[in-house]
């Protein structure tokens, strides 16, 4: 298993999962609402949709600038990163899920859905996170990283990771801030990478 | 990021969101309807398929085109692409709205799916007036291209962006014609660029 | 607009619809009828996902096979390739309908049903001549090929696109004898090349 | 048709359908049932979905492991990669048929959706060892493999394949079981590869 071929099965799945989003969004003309009704109904799922297309793009990006890193890939990179790939592709059901609470759940199926939401992301930045660790893992074997230089990359990196728990636990109280707070971290992982050097 | 990576993500979205479009299409033999009628009835749901199958189809051609000027990629041109990717794999959901509207919702209902058809497509052609604006900008500053000539092939590229908002507005009156016109557009578009070279 | 690219993007359009024909398969466990008798119930779904699975394969393999002689991708060429991509995605459209109506549609609704799965399949037999058409037609005007062997090859190629109607006039009569005949081009085409040398 | 566009045709087809896993996902919020008893009785559909992504996962590690021996791609081959890429396909199919079983299905039904499950199983791991066998015997009549070599790797490798039926009749008693037994076996060939040596 080559490096790239790892990279073009992670894009392929990614660019299916990013895509899949959009059977989230659904109106039905006819059915006795008027259709502006609906639209104006849906405003949670168009919400959703935007913020887990910038996640899901960002994973995109940020997957590329961590395997900048890598010179060798083994089984335990891949298995990490399957898990990663397996939280990613579970985006479009907990966004589903999510925009059909607030649209029409109680408040305690709304917090179940923002637990699950942030929960699932919450799970790929860990494995996000066991990938990057790994990289680095052969790199310290290697003699081409010393290991005190990834502790401390790994540690800034790690550190994001608990944005996904906190935005979480904002979510049971509030899910349209957490969507929000997704869509910040979204930006800033944009323009802003942590821990790699690209 | 490299240009590679990012073409390559980008026909895999698009060859995702140009394949969906066939959910769009669906008959129920069996339900008590002949199938023949329900056939002729599809009317709407066939024209919408074929007419969004080139419009995808046709920025994936130009988006080619456009990046055959790329040099580099930065954050900012990932950003503007992101979003444009956004707006077209919402064409899938467009149509599907649209076509149902045309088949089975009020007059009121089809004007609100013209719109929200109309305004994604000028969604997606104002990103990607952004996207060429920034490669141009680029280019400009390391010199190889003059800010004059990235002034006139982007007040030429944007221009055609004004059909967009054109169409939503015949859309309005008439929706079939929006189609015709979108339609229309994308051919000329496949046989004739606007603003690239290549 | 080089080979590679249409090439790499007809092969993700084609993966697509491809693995989108499972969407034609569902079982309903716990609706009141025994999972035994829906699967027994299920055989021309079944039936009709292999062979549309094959028939899909089996385009991707020739197409590569033609493209083997492309040495420019024009902007003619590029059309007919999206026309011939348009009719292959909308297979699994033609596929679930067909098999829906063996199972529960009436006489008449099978008929319209295999009209419909064949007709689209002499969509994409139509689009491919073209596109054989046009990479040839470009070999002879800049001499690699002269027009005689053009004419004959796409005479041969052509009278392979006669089945496709035939088979249709098959289905209208009885709609499995059709998708049997499918079957069999399918595999003739797979293991016997028409028109190309590889 | 050359080892790499076979292989990127595979990895389009193994990402599109890992991905398509997350359909079979599905929760309704506001539909009188709260959305954590929703959550708790899927169980079997989130197991059924990480189990399942591993499994294509592990596909898609081997093919790569087992196509680095291929030197050339023969028309044969390209029919037993179809056949495995068919039943590949099938699996989030099977797989929601099983946790549908599972969790409202009676003990019939759980019965026949394992049979279903492990039976697509089956048939992939018979793909791939003829896939495995052709690939070998090129090899064979190039000279480059000694004829015993091959017959020892394909008894190894056939010998794996043993355990996809006892699996299923392990599912027919207790259908998670199965699961479990399917998780055990992705992960053990994840890290152990039979056959092959990288």
């Amino acid at each position: 298993m080559t490096k790239v071929r790892l990279e073009a099965f992670t894009d392929g799945v990614l660019a299916v999962a990013i895509t899949l989003l959009v059977l989230d969004l659904h109106l039905e003309p006819g059915n006795g609402e008027s259709l502006l009704d609906q639209v104006l109904a849906s405003g949670p799922s168009f919400a959703a949709y935007v913020v887990s297309f910038f996640v899901i793009g960002v994973i995109w990006v940020n997957h590329h600038s961590i395997f900048g890193l890598a010179t060798t890939v083994d089984r335990v990179l891949l298995f990490w990163n399957l898990i990663l790939l397996m939280f990613v592709s579970a985006v479009p059901f907990t966004t589903a899920t999510l925009a059909g609470a607030i649209a029409e759940g109680s408040a305690a199926d709304t917090r179940v859905a923002a637990v699950l939401y942030g929960g699932v992301a919450t799970g790929f930045a860990i494995a996000f996170t066991l990938v990057y660790g790994r990289i680095m893992l052969v790199l310290v074997r290697t003699g081409s990283m010393d290991a005190g230089t990834r502790r401390s990359a790994l540690l800034r990196f790690g550190a994001g990771t608990l944005f996904y728990p906190l935005l979480t636990a904002i979510g049971i109280v509030y899910a349209p801030a957490m969507l929000v707070g997704f869509a910040a971290l979204s930006v800033y992982y944009l323009f802003n990478q942590t821990g790699t050097t690209e």
